[in-house]
């Protein structure tokens, strides 16, 4: 039986590539809210004995979430044979321990919530650090994509003699991945963090940018402070504005404006949507999710 | 061992008051908003072995729900002996049945996310329609209380000469038994509803509000249209400007500046905190948390 694939609010274009990659059905999901602000939700589309694949990606989760539960349980109830989420950007993947007593790792409950509802669940590089593998919170299968090979293309494609710089020491193997398929060299930035918005930078190897175009390269981009704190220090040493490359661009706090007002150029994947989206993960996903509906 | 109460933002005042009256612990939540619109939370008060009694208001229910159950849940994994919510108002109880195919019974989700977080649930006239009782979705232990007679008290001590009017035909047991505890004479409108804010009302027995202060009870005001209707029609009909009493008045829409612009007096008990609180309900929540923590 062919795929439905269902978008929650904002996820149209994505939903609509995913049903086009994998010859499923695009389906509709019927959303409002009430004057109260309870959300009004309803599956126009019949769900029954079906695979249905429900696209949301979770930046600003908190009003998201029950709507996307909602949907999920609403198929379920309606006879969906399996319910797969598509969450291209995975929130609360960074609160990963109790760094002070009494912290919630929300990870935990997500993952908890998530597991409840659906069967399975695809993502392209959510934030794994203290978690080696989304196992270790998930209790239903998932599969995480990896957006390195399209940042790669982009980098060869688009720049010419391009050095990467990685936000910090741990994220090297992962920036030596991307430059290493780019064919181009890299370094990292020295990151100390002193608050949700206050970070200080310095560049491991100065020479190492010398005569090229940094392209700064990391997984996301949030509050942006280590992406600006960068994108300074880069402009003293460099001649060539940055480049800034992320898999996710949230761009909380207007950090994308603050950014292209330092002269940086701003390109992310379409995990999240953006006018900076110029690597399109679709393609990826939709490989996915044929592969867990098949294994599933 | 003393009970720890905690306030979800918001909620302050409520724990507070349930704190003093069961002589337990006011206990403290610490939350804010991430840069990327993720909530941080923290319980900064010791619930090992405790019965934790979280107070959350549950309008506009759909930010506030991953916060509630963050805080439920690091309750649990920090060694509470059990946790208990104190939600005056209680969200999604409408959608209690698929009106149209395809539609979330979303009730039903929202019962079944607190469920799995909390040992027991108590709230203040919950919109019980189709359902009978709270134990129908909710699959942990409940306890409704009821303002009528906060309601009755409320009318007997401030208004000479009431009548009572109900919002519609289902409602008359309900105003029948405010109006009885009141000792006052009471009829009720007959209700169309054409669409979410689209509402026609006219009087049952329009000689029975001849000479008294028309007092308009309902168990809540939402959009606000069924009173600003009500308000309207008793105007053409009485002398007295009319008096709007409710349970919980949530004045989606601006309804309260819309309802006072048409001279109506707005009165509310504090379940949603509110200009036009004037009946609190805290001492019967802490009466109940007592029994609750006893029960369970």
């Amino acid at each position: 039986m062919r795929l439905l694939v269902l978008a929650m609010p904002g996820n149209e274009a994505m939903a609509s590539t995913i049903a086009d990659h994998t010859t499923g059905e695009l389906g509709a999901i019927e959303a409002r809210a009430f004057p109260d602000g309870e959300t009004y939700l309803r599956i126009a589309s019949e769900v029954k004995g079906r695979t249905v694949v429900i696209a949301d990606t979770l930046a600003h989760p908190d009003p998201k979430f029950l709507p996307l539960i909602f949907a999920a349980d609403t198929a379920r109830e309606l006879g969906a044979a399996k319910i797969g989420l598509v969450a291209p950007y995975l929130a609360y993947m960074r609160q990963d321990r109790r760094f002070q007593p009494g912290e919630a790792v929300t990870s935990r409950t997500v993952a908890r919530l998530i597991s409840s509802s659906f069967d399975w669940l695809v993502s392209v590089d959510p934030h794994l650090h203290r978690y080696r593998s989304l196992s270790e919170i998930y209790s239903i299968p998932t599969r995480v994509l990896h957006a390195a090979p399209l940042m790669a293309d982009w980098i060869a494609a688009n720049v010419a003699n391009p050095v990467l710089v990685g936000p910090d020491s741990e994220s090297e193997q992962w920036v030596s991945d991307v430059a290493s398929r780019a064919g181009a060299p890299f370094t990292v930035l020295e990151k100390t963090r002193h608050g949700d918005r206050d970070v200080e930078v310095r560049l491991r190897d100065e020479l190492a940018i010398s005569g090229r175009v940094p392209v700064l390269v990391d997984d996301i981009v949030s509050s942006g402070r280590t992406m600006l704190a960068a994108v300074r220090l880069l402009k003293t040493l460099s001649p060539s504005p940055p480049i800034c490359l992320a898999v996710h661009g949230l761009f909380a706090d207007r950090s994308d404006v603050l950014l292209q007002g330092e002269g940086a150029r701003l390109v992310t994947s379409n995990t999240v949507v953006h006018a900076s989206n110029a690597m399109d993960v679709s393609a990826m996903l939709a490989d996915s999710v044929v592969q867990m509906n098949e294994k599933t």
